[in-house]
């Protein structure tokens, strides 16, 4: 790659998935001078090591963020304000400190506080994804082509938004700025919604006396299966996103409960038309996904090797 | 293929996904002498006669049923009452008469008044499929490793149902042979349950004010993809599903419900253990079908490339 690079140092604040793949990303485009990484656990350091992503890595927040032009905190949601207030101290004049996770009031509630004069925070958020955790799972093309949501505060520095934005693009992301609290509504619709009634239905298939686990597994492909991929996510990570959007997430699923008695009625009542109308609709829904270039057309998500 | 066929003479009464994927199965493996084709509509027969699946193709259903060895109805569910009584007096003595629909007692219901005697029914549902519709959508690896339900009502002829179990095993499928009533029940809640809630979601989120249908497609990688895949079904089919399996659908979303309230409470109170611990659980159970060969290992079901 000839681009210059965004940033001389840049610290990410965790090395699971989202964390790794940023940095494979950077490598991959050449976006940071040296990338620094950080993790508690000297298991997790070790992992990270044998992957080798980073240029350093480090048991001491001091040592990571140090002369940090760019500090990403890319740990669950929960642990970001106790990060914050201990990285305080340790960070460059004219950093920006941003994040990775998935709500983005409760990280201006929390983080903002400890954040010293002259350093930016812009909280971001990539769209992108795997079932998948730790520093083995990252990969660089995550976030080719998703969107990755930035949140500045009213007052927020303009020319550090633009190279965080920069930033973002060089890793492969769409990027779109939005007040945080207009974030955790659409979030709670396009993803935490859908995974807290994965992980419900799954819970409630586990469950069952009538039907056995065997059985469930055994025929998963009508369907359940694909539930499965979304509850098998982080549940450090998703417990916190639960916690810290509360709000937007009860009145989301306050909807889908309404919506879903309706459903429910007409299911009782043999009202067919109410059922064909809306599984009409929904069709086009996947269809302008697909378009936006948001998923695969391929039939299964690809996974079923397609030989007409 | 050097195995003998198993039927001379087969008679698809449908062509669609599952129809077209069973003519390129059985061709795969030499598995009948002669795949004969039905459908009521023109336009229909002329997409089959391109893709070239059948050895004939015909608009009347005595035609294509004539001396059939077996005869499977491949239309959504509401139609085989209508078609049974069309066909019976046109079927070979010594027949089976099958299908491929998503419920099973309401099978029996409708069809087992037109058979005549000297004909087998046997009911069948194989666990697989894709989101896409139509002829052409077909392709013969669609049953490979999936399971295929026989419910064979008491006193059926034990060598027709042990003859119907190898052409399936043929097509490529595991074979179980279950009670209708319960098959019923396994599928309300491995199938017929997960598209509800796909469908019913994906309908929630188009119907918000706050959040605008360009946002929910930009942002639908954080989840909500995955739900428009199956919500992408064929709307006729699954309305038929759920007017046919009203008792099983209705239980098992009763016991959905009743653990979304208990999820919901989880939230509104904070209470992270909760959340924690059935999200652990869950993540177990997609570990077993992935070990059961019934889903990809693969991040995002594949469709991300990961090169780590």
């Amino acid at each position: 790659m000839s681009a210059p690079t965004v940033f001389d140092k840049v610290a990410l604040i965790g090395v699971g998935l989202i964390g790794s793949s940023m940095a494979h990303a950077m490598r991959r485009g050449g976006i940071a001078g040296h990338i620094a990484g950080y993790t508690h656990r000297k298991e997790t350091l070790e992992r990270a090591r044998a992957v080798g992503f980073a240029d350093s890595l480090h048991d001491s927040l001091a040592a990571a963020v140090k002369d940090a032009d760019l500090v990403v905190l890319a740990t669950p949601v929960g642990t970001f304000g106790e990060l914050a207030k201990e990285m305080a101290s340790h960070l460059k004049q004219g950093a920006i400190v941003s994040d990775v996770g998935s709500v983005k009031t409760a990280v201006v509630r929390d983080v903002a506080p400890h954040v010293p004069q002259g350093v930016h925070l812009i909280p971001a958020h990539p769209i992108a994804g795997t079932e998948q955790s730790g520093p083995e799972a990252g990969f660089a093309e995550l976030f080719d082509n998703r969107w990755c949501i930035l949140t500045p505060v009213a007052g927020t520095d303009a020319h550090a938004v633009e190279t965080l934005k920069t930033f973002w693009q060089r890793l492969g992301s769409n990027v779109e700025v939005m007040d945080p609290k207009h974030h955790d509504l659409v979030l709670a619709i396009t993803s935490h919604v859908p995974h807290l009634i994965a992980y419900n239905i799954v819970g409630t298939a586990a469950d069952l006396e009538t039907v056995t686990e065997g059985e469930v597994i055994k025929f998963s492909a009508g369907g359940f299966r694909d539930f499965t991929r979304i509850a098998a996510s982080d549940p450090t990570m998703w417990r916190d996103v639960f916690l810290n959007n509360r709000e937007a997430v009860l009145e989301m699923l306050g909807r889908f409960n309404e919506d879903l008695s309706a459903l429910q009625r007409a299911i009782r009542w043999g009202d067919g038309d109410m059922l064909f109308n809306l599984f009409t609709r929904t069709r086009a829904i996947r269809r302008s996904i697909i378009d936006a270039g948001q998923d695969t057309a391929d039939a299964n998500f690809g996974r079923t090797k397609k030989t007409p």
